[in-house]
């Protein structure tokens, strides 16, 4: 496995295998790997011949209170976890060489399924993963991409500038990786205390509780209701917790498949989740 | 030549070119071509294996009130034009197969640049400009992309998000093709009647007399005030005119390389030019 820290460094790596048109599959992360990445890596291994992996926390999807610089920074454990996967090539740019000295003036917004959820707590968050993204496309050119449904809302803003700039590359959406308790893998369950880790398996259960009820046949309002009841009790502090179409539009009615999205503070943490309910007509 | 109308048939058309890795060259249109767009395409000759041209009238980088619809649409007399100066694909897509049935959400603005000149009169022109370029760079995957200096403000918008974005291609910027009494070439100029063609040579005529004071010793400020004369006196109706660095930033004295700007209505027709006036030191 390489490293490659620079663009032009990249490149060179790469080219044996664009001359070859070997199927090139890539993981963006932010480095600090959970099990969640690693399934994305190795879901990549499966469909493709070569498999990058981008290490980069990008800055300008971070906002002005939030912890960018706080940000687990972990490459040794990273290269030898993603060494053991078989990722072919790690791609792990600093600040500079991503946005260079001069200013950037380009940006790229996704209306409608940016500026709600956790686009309302974050502005401008989703601008940044969609340009740091683009631009790791650009330089990485795969032909997969994958991406976690964790995150769930950033997966659809991926697949809506993909489809919509004609971007030439496949995107793969990978399960939720969690614990055995059901919480959800995040390089931020790592700043959780000891208490709160124990506590935080309460955001998945109440998913699945919701699931059941709406199976049962209670309405989206009371299943939503019911989490929000678990959570509180809980001692979180939602920012959301939202019945969406899988495409994000609002829905009323459990008349067709849902997801349930949840971000909530647990402590100074601030934890998604979220849950895709199938609707099987009674 | 092909003319290819799908994304489908021109990725089908290009991927033995891809595939030999032969370098392909690309000229974005919106048809109606004159020797300016020739000039493109044979340059793009010069430098590349494959030569692909695309006429696509885009409307979302037209406003309102602006003449999308009456834009000249001549695709037979484009298709010869380009067969005699050695294109070698024709991409000529409907506005359905650019943009989709479903709703596009994503936006690409260059700010700084945008904001002023033509995007002052045009607003939301340069993002429907870089988000069909982007889209076209995405489909075309071209090496090099050339674009006229006529529409300088559009190639400087072009270069930064090119830039901002990592896409993988060159731009190259190629001189204003003129006709013998100094008018650009411009679809446009077929919208002039007689007289007002008769007219229009007057603003290159006032681009070198202002090139010929400055290096006089004329300071910016007077040349550009005898340009204002020289089209007011003519019956132009001034957008602006402005001198800038090559680079678009605001620029009070002729301290350095200059471009001069000019955006006027002739009519009910809207010119653009512009020259680029090198600083010799004294």
């Amino acid at each position: 496995m390489k490293t490659e820290t620079t663009i032009q460094g990249l490149s060179a790596s790469l080219n044996p295998a664009r001359s070859a048109r070997k199927i090139i599959g890539f993981v963006p992360t932010m480095g600090n790997l959970h099990q969640g990445h690693l399934n994305l890596v190795r879901e990549a291994r499966k469909l493709c011949d070569v498999v990058v992996v981008s290490i980069f926390v990008n800055p300008i999807q971070f906002g002005p209170n939030e912890d960018f610089d706080n940000y687990p920074r972990t490459l040794e454990q990273d290269q030898q976890l993603l060494a053991d996967v078989g990722c072919d090539i790690v791609f792990a740019p600093t600040v500079e060489q991503m946005y260079g000295n001069k200013p950037r003036l380009t940006n790229i917004s996704v209306s409608g399924i940016t500026n709600d959820l956790c686009g309302l707590q974050r502005p401008g968050h989703f601008d940044g993963v969609a340009v740091v993204v683009t631009k790791l496309f650009n330089i990485v050119q795969p032909n997969y991409a994958f991406f976690g449904q964790k995150d769930y809302q950033q997966l659809a803003v991926i697949r809506q500038f993909v489809q919509d700039l004609n971007i030439p590359l496949e995107v793969i959406g990978v399960p939720i990786a969690r614990s055995e308790d059901g919480l959800a893998l995040s390089s931020r369950n790592g700043y959780l205390s000891e208490q709160e880790r124990a506590t935080a398996p309460v955001i998945f259960q109440s998913l699945k509780t919701a699931e059941q009820q709406l199976h049962a046949g209670k309405t989206l309002e009371e299943a939503l209701a019911g989490i929000r009841q678990t959570l509180t009790d809980a001692g979180l502090v939602m920012d959301y917790v939202e019945a969406r179409t899988p495409e994000l539009q609002k829905i009323d009615e459990f008349n067709q498949d849902v997801v349930i999205l949840i971000a909530a503070k647990l402590g100074k943490t601030r934890l998604i989740d979220n849950l895709q309910i199938k609707y099987a007509a009674g």
